[in-house]
């Protein structure tokens, strides 16, 4: 039984998506990925999250782009947090995918992260779990960790060598 | 047995609706108007598309503002056109309306008119049913020369007054 | 005798447009295809627009880019419906193209679909025709349905290689 | 015979014509002021964007706004300096009316000014017929003088009151 | 123990903060509010933020406006979900506001939601406790019917006195 | 003696400033080309701006990007007409090049044309001088004619091998 | 002889360089304020910021709307700090003036402070003075200070009282 | 003891950041840089912005990207200038990067240079430090006239091989 449902509208999203899972998976945090479109297939995907909280989902991470209805219609049905990543998009820089994903109304709220922000759409999935899993939550400090981390890294080496040999 | 179906997420977009209805009543188009929220009651809505076709309607009007879901959920399964109207919005002035309505992925068009064009939704539907309609593609072109005579009026007032005078 | 006009500014628009028309092909409407600038020729357009009617056309899809004056001006004369194609722009992504097609006045509307929405103006340019014609209406359910497994297909295979693999 | 002829798509953009007409009023240089709606009469525009010459015009000031093509389709005919004024708008704040009149294809420039820029546009037509006027270059400069002497008055009066009496 | 830290930069953001507040008292949410500055009491902000853990929060709600960073710094510290309101400016109507927010860099998510969205933040809030908590599950559902019955009782009203008398 | 002056802020611009050239040599209208930066070389700016009138200069193209104050300022010395052409820039796309030049306050206007718009600066400032000199607006048209021959054309080529081959 | 020189193009952005004023009479920092148009009054502003160093600035704070050109202008012949101040603007907010005064190109910076930010530009120039004024920095420490005080004046108020009452 | 504290968030910015140290080197001016996360590690990014003044510090320049939180948390410790450089980004191309450094709350400025505007920040930061230190307000004057005479080449070269052999 995953704790997080990773719903995508289109395969293209996946590099992104990807990003999400990786950091669930590196976390300890069990997911499971799906295409779905509400657009081409609503009736697959209204049973998709209806059948959400049955499954087990504590929380949906659901990517789109241009016109993202995904993300706001999973919190339409689904009870418990749905995390928005709006995808970039040619013309429109993915201000498009934002704006339909972050612009919901009193009442059905999507949690939005950054556009194509997918690694951070899997922490936000995990620090959501962490409220109630202390386990998980050293996992997250670890992980805070290691990017101060290699932040300090990469500083040291800009001390050692000089911005002219980085 | 109605041909369009008028919908909107919110009463509060009930002045922009209106218009549209307005528009039908004076060009003998008969319609239906419905105020239903695809976030706060996605089965009612999910059974409102659904049921649209076999209503009669041959087409949808579907009004919404901010993260605007409606229309493009309507044109996911509605088979005929859905014209979306995009909402004023106070914090992005309706971008976020119009992007989420005019960008909709391949496979599932939107009509979509200018934000808050209320009116011009309801003569977008009037000429979709003209296609098939002489008598009513007659009414369509009268309400042209009308609005052409309007504006000859206006010119005529300033040619005679003068600007200033105006 | 075509039921629908694909009309663009500029050959450099051909590619978007010949989504519009590929799409029509597949869906057995008849069209007829022209390069006419309301800027450059403004007679040769304004003769275009005034005869479509009695040609036969039941819709017009227009494209054009930048300050995109050809699918409006083709609405204030042909009395049926007018859809319209914002092309992308290099500096301002398209929304040049898109403000000048969606933002019409009051009384002369344009059906409007994404930046570089080429197939989506024809299946709503089929979803008008099908209001009067039940024979393309299956033929677009028939499309819808193929969408559907599209997506499904796609998924199904995701749910047997892995997102790694995918 | 006048020099200028001003055109608006409605009257609701008086106001800001208003104030080209004064300027040009102001600087002695003649003009005539007609409504005509591209869109919603344009046989009567096109005639009298083709007449335009012969009657003398030496330059068109057109305004509208939204879905602005008024000015562009006159520079599409009128074989002069055609200078455009993008009306300000509620939603886009005049976006869509600069970007439909300053982006115009190659082959057909029409000479932009700010939004809601009327008083310059009655300076920058007489600004085009003093390059063949010495008196209304004259005149010019002297307007030029008096705005340079109006802002040395502010300066005066604030260092002889100071800011918190000014 | 407060589950939940209500926390603005300036007063002046209140009335949005406060709509946060309602929601969780009517879903029986213990939370704790204060105004502190990022900005201008940095040192009181991150002893905030450092103790945020141990006095028992779960959640942070923060909310900011132009130079948003007081939700984008909480996150950098608290360990678990942090919420942002972006408020909305007078000048660029929020997006200032909600780019600083949502545009987190990959590590530190903030939950983003719409422009002034009080509401939805605390609707969230609850959505993150409720996936550990099933009687607070319990409650979010009862909301989320009473706003069914909300719209659906405006639809009754519509098609009893019509649009007209709405 | 020249009757433009085609002035650019960094040899950067050269590539869009020499469309104007281009087109003013081909409608036989002399011109002098200068690098000039209003920012770099203030008063050396200040001297061509003064003298411009002096050397016979009619027109004025000015061309910059970004903070683009060359035409501006060119406008606020010269008195007779001075185009504006924005360049597109990588961060903005141009909207930062376009907004410094076309939003130009009372008094002192700048003919703006397209972001990028070198052809038509040249085509503008070509029909400014037409308006008194009858053998140039000769040209024009002709130039005007060429255009739509080569649309016509194109058109021509569509109709025999189809939009497969095109 | 003062230290900072304030100047705006318009007596219409008096009450934002007033804000500027101010905080610099607060920190006890000797200014001389100046409306001079560099548009209005080219070689009057040429004048004014050529003698700026002559008269003993060590810093130019210059505020502007629209194509602001004033910042920019005084910064290329200035040769010590000029910060900007973007007026807000009815049509784009303040973006033109913000863009026309922050995107300066290489070798010409403004130090650009928020739109309409008057009062951070009086304390940009004292922290600018506070670099060789060990006095002014420990005034600087003082009102910072005060900020901090107020916040938590304010916070206390909040504890105390509850938001419902605040 | 250097004078100028250069920081960045993410060795990606690099590339900009070496530009101000470049200028930094070529006008004699000391500096320090230093890679350090606001967000990463927050705790070494205060112990770094609250011992800078300490370390002798009179400036510090911070560039960032996205949400842009480095420059104006370092102008809430340290009571000096902050310049701060908004970095170019691939969706929103930088705006969001410029809002969140520009749109400062009162009382804590970030003198913003342009976008990815790495060596203006540089010259900023000695121009700051030359209102005390008449030397490099020599060198700045010299760098100054090398910029000069750097267009009056190019335009000289220009004037000798005409634009279509430049």
């Amino acid at each position: 039984m995953a704790q997080v449902g990773i719903v995508m509208g289109s395969d293209s999203d996946m590099p992104i998506m990807a990003k999400a899972a990786d950091i669930l998976d590196q976390l300890g945090v069990s997911y499971e990925m799906t295409i779905i479109s509400a657009h081409r297939e609503p009736d697959v995907f209204f049973e998709y999250a209806k059948s959400a909280e049955e499954k087990g989902f504590k929380v949906i991470i659901a990517g789109a782009g241009m016109a993202a209805h995904l993300p706001g219609m999973c919190a339409a049905i689904f009870p418990m947090p749905v995390i928005g990543i709006p995808m970039h998009t040619t013309s429109l820089g993915g201000r498009d995918s934002l704006y339909s994903i972050v612009q919901m109304p009193t009442g059905i709220p999507v949690a939005t992260v950054a556009i194509n922000g997918g690694a951070n759409a899997g922490i936000l999935a995990a620090k959501i779990l962490a409220t109630s899993d202390a386990d998980l939550l050293a996992r997250l400090k670890e992980y805070s960790k290691n990017l101060k981390e290699q932040v300090e890294a990469k500083d040291a080496r800009l001390q050692e060598v000089g911005y002219k040999n980085y």
